[in-house]
């Protein structure tokens, strides 16, 4: 659902009737809310992101150089439900299977939902669906769309806690959510 | 270390040496690093999250109403690091200290690193350290400082992965994060 998003200046910060738009980029707007300023994006669907298992048992994840970070960082294959002209009332399901498709070239038989949750609720109002994806078969090269340029490691899960542990630092903290939300669903 | 500050609108998207900041509010900003934008806070240290276990063998959650999100979210007792007046180098300990005493009243004897990581590496700079508290006490009313109204659940170990998947769709995700590093720990 649209915010309002008038562009004036909140002049009487505690007599607002919900989020106002401040400030408007082209992939991201800030608001604000009384006091509270907080990130949205000008597409209001959540994000997807998806803890993808090979038969052989390995975990799918993915490497990209992030600005905000200035490094690169771990990550699952993930992406935004809605930013396609044309698909933006698409299922987040469809979401996810574009995405792993674009990013690790594997195309999934088996989806699950694992857990919606936000990342960072003071800061944004960002919202994320997990999914379980199962039954992989390559069928792309991967790697992202033309502006990315997206590492995929592929982590036998008998090794994937020792593998995380030594790039600590470096991990989206959803890789660990995902993880957290697979073992608890079966997944050993 | 600051950022550089310019007021300036970037009217060379390309031609940018480093992120520039194109936002102010009073507790976050807006930076821009040639065409990607993401918000980040004026105080440049890590956020701190703390997985706080009772001798009972309880995890402390805690849960507010978060307006980005409009609605109550179970998070980590967490916080800023320097985010006081004359506190702006306090070790990221002594934040999780402060923290974990302000939102739910207890002091803990034994303070470990769970890891650092990102809590959504496309959209934000934001980085978070997360720390396992144990030996705790309780030595104060705790529910958050005169502006925060939080209510402490403690929950008890065995019962954790059910009570949290009850509250499926308001949980902030360093959780999950939090109990997956604790167990890979250790944390029974």
């Amino acid at each position: 659902m649209p915010r309002p998003e008038p562009a004036a200046a909140d002049a009487s910060p505690q007599a607002t009737s919900g989020p106002q738009i401040v400030w408007q980029g082209r992939h991201l707007h800030m608001a604000r809310d009384g006091r509270w300023e907080f990130a949205t994006r000008p597409v209001k669907r959540p994000a997807v992101g998806i803890v993808a298992v090979t038969d052989q048992g390995a975990l799918l994840l993915v490497e990209q150089h992030r600005p905000p970070v200035g490094g690169t960082v771990v990550e699952l294959p993930a992406g935004l439900a809605g930013d396609l002209p044309g698909a933006e009332q698409e299922p987040l399901v469809e979401a996810a299977r574009r995405e792993l498709q674009e990013e690790t070239g594997y195309e999934a038989q088996r989806w699950t939902e694992l857990g919606m949750g936000y990342s960072s609720p003071g800061l944004t109002d960002e919202s994320i669906m997990l999914f379980l994806a199962e039954g992989l078969r390559k069928t792309g090269p991967g790697g992202g769309d033309g502006d990315e340029s997206i590492v995929v490691h592929e982590v036998p899960l008998p090794q994937l806690d020792g593998w995380l542990a030594d790039r600590a630092a470096r991990i989206d903290f959803k890789v660990y959510a995902g993880v957290y939300l697979a073992r608890r669903g079966g997944l050993q």
